[in-house]
């Protein structure tokens, strides 16, 4: 069997015992039923995820995938592509968004090439990044199919390779992103999966004007046109109109899911990599936290397919698992809500009146 | 001059140059402009607020004030009056929501005795609390003024005077709140303040049925016939409507403007207390932070009347400062990344084409 085939098979739905165990003694805390509302829906998730009324979360990382893509040769994007390995570098160097919210929650911040379009190897060789790289970038998806379905699976099968190498050392995941261009597959994918019109689930990017808007629309359109990506098939579609990068998210969350270990979602790219993950392994769902609602206007729709609603809104559209490093100090509070605060009888508080 | 007047005399607007100053940066860092949307905002707001930046939020305070209400006669809440000294006991005990989250942020409790109806006596003489007591609760609200202008005055200035206190020890207050029946004076605040009916600003608190909502709606429409608190007189309606905590609020808020130092909003009862504040000084908006939106249905529009914008939204609905401390990660968060993100320069990373 294969790795991906393994872990699919190993995905299993959340615990409803320990759910009812963790409802059963938030519902004793001493305070007025459930006011700390989606803190303690959270902490009811996390017993179901971990099998645990003490849910393991202090040990964070946030796994930043790194690809490019060939569907940049189409102007999509207001950065030149040189900034995918240029990012890296300042991941490495600690000098990014990620790097200064992953140290604010604890984080480590876990950096991998699955195909940026530049030579990482330096980096990789002196262990401050992980090479996984498929390829230097994926072919352009308006030509044809961004990637072969076997470097598909090789690219899930990386991702899963790196969430199953930390998982003995990391409590709580959070997904990453970096590859100039890669709102546009995520667009490609989110609209061959829900259905949604591509004008629906395009937005700006890193900052398009109008006009600019509008190409990308076409742009895309002519992505499906030309590849006709199969929605009951989501390796069809991530081979097709996807990126390494976003494969790589998909194999972590699996990954992850297989070890029973919460996932955050973080925006519009990493949550392009869960529509994938759960295309192949439905259950992988009960294992994600949607970080935040970002400024693409796709996301939503994406939250909505997933059944999905996310912690944060606070107009963030960096990607780099930026909110979902934000949104692990309110997973770190669930948990606290769950194994720090007394019922009423531990504390000798009176209760309501009936 | 009194305390309450010097106090409001030092409270100064936000610094336009210092804003400037880190918008400038902001605006270089290596990342799509704006992309961290509000963090960006509040990073701008603290440097503006402290002059600053570099702003100090390392060391937080949440600050519980608790206080009795008289308006409990009434039937308004379903918890009885002896939960309020049997929490502030937990509280001390450390086994409440607040602390929990504040200890997830790494912030103290502070827990002051504003007015509880009962001898606290104990707790305070071996400091576990601070004991600024103006009364054992205060009288009906329905029936009468809730307490005198020169209580309404001392218990501002307490407030004030534990803002000063802790001033030179912390870089970052949160508001907090303990008083079975505290919502009914809030709804009463709320209601005179902005002119939105009663019925709009009056929720369910700790979990009233419908019958005892609309019961809750005649008593705090009774006590707005009965006091006929003006508007223009913030300190008449604290004295007429309000309660010691709730003063105890809108107190440390002075005090923490005067100061320079951001302040955390927590729930509906403290920003009660923030209306007050800004009644009596205008400016000292300009240093409040709305943590999060809760869900009693007059919150939203406090938070209009001040025209600020929850950072977070998460059906909480506790009060004790709970929202206040989940959303000290987020200011200190935007502190990081005014801080600690390297601009494109620095980082050496392509800018967008023009």
């Amino acid at each position: 069997m294969t790795l991906l085939a393994k872990t699919i098979q190993e995905i299993t739905p959340q615990d409803q015992e320990w759910r009812a165990r963790a409802t059963a003694r938030l519902e004793q805390l001493s305070m007025p039923h459930w006011a700390l509302g989606r803190l303690m829906d959270l902490a009811v998730d996390l017993a179901g995820m971990t099998r645990s009324l003490t849910p393991p979360v202090a040990r964070k990382a946030v796994v930043v995938m790194a690809g490019d893509h060939g569907v940049v040769a189409e102007g999509i994007s207001k950065f030149p592509q040189e900034v995918t390995p240029q990012m890296v570098g300042n991941f490495v160097n600690g000098g990014a968004g990620i790097n200064a919210l992953a140290r604010q929650a604890g984080a480590r911040v876990v950096v991998v090439d699955m195909g940026v379009a530049a030579d990482l190897s330096g980096m990789a060789k002196s262990g401050k990044i992980l090479d996984r790289k498929i390829g230097l970038g994926t072919a352009n998806l308006a030509a044809g199919p961004a990637m072969s379905r076997e470097q598909a699976v090789a690219a899930l099968e990386a991702g899963i390779g790196v969430a199953l190498e930390l998982a003995d050392t990391v409590d709580l995941f959070g997904t990453g992103d970096m590859g100039i261009g890669n709102t546009t597959p995520s667009a490609a994918i989110v609209a061959t999966l829900t259905g949604a019109s591509v004008e629906k689930v395009t937005g700006r990017g890193t900052g398009l004007d109008s006009e600019q808007l509008a190409h990308k629309v076409v742009v895309i359109k002519k992505g499906l046109s030309v590849n006709r990506p199969d929605p009951a098939d989501g390796l069809d579609v991530l081979a097709k109109v996807g990126g390494f990068e976003i494969a790589g998210i998909a194999g972590l969350i699996l990954g992850a899911a297989s070890r029973r270990k919460p996932v955050l979602i973080d925006g519009f790219i990493s949550t392009a990599g869960a529509l994938i993950a759960v295309s192949l392994a439905p259950h992988c769902r009960e294992y994600l936290i949607a970080a935040h609602r970002s400024v693409e206007p796709g996301h939503k729709i994406m939250h909505e397919h997933l059944g999905l609603t996310p912690l944060l809104d606070l107009n963030l559209r960096l990607g780099e698992g930026t909110g979902g490093a934000l949104a692990m100090n309110v997973v770190a509070a669930a948990q606290a809500v769950l194994t720090e605060v007394a019922t009423f009888a531990e504390a000798m508080v009176a209760t309501a009146d009936k």
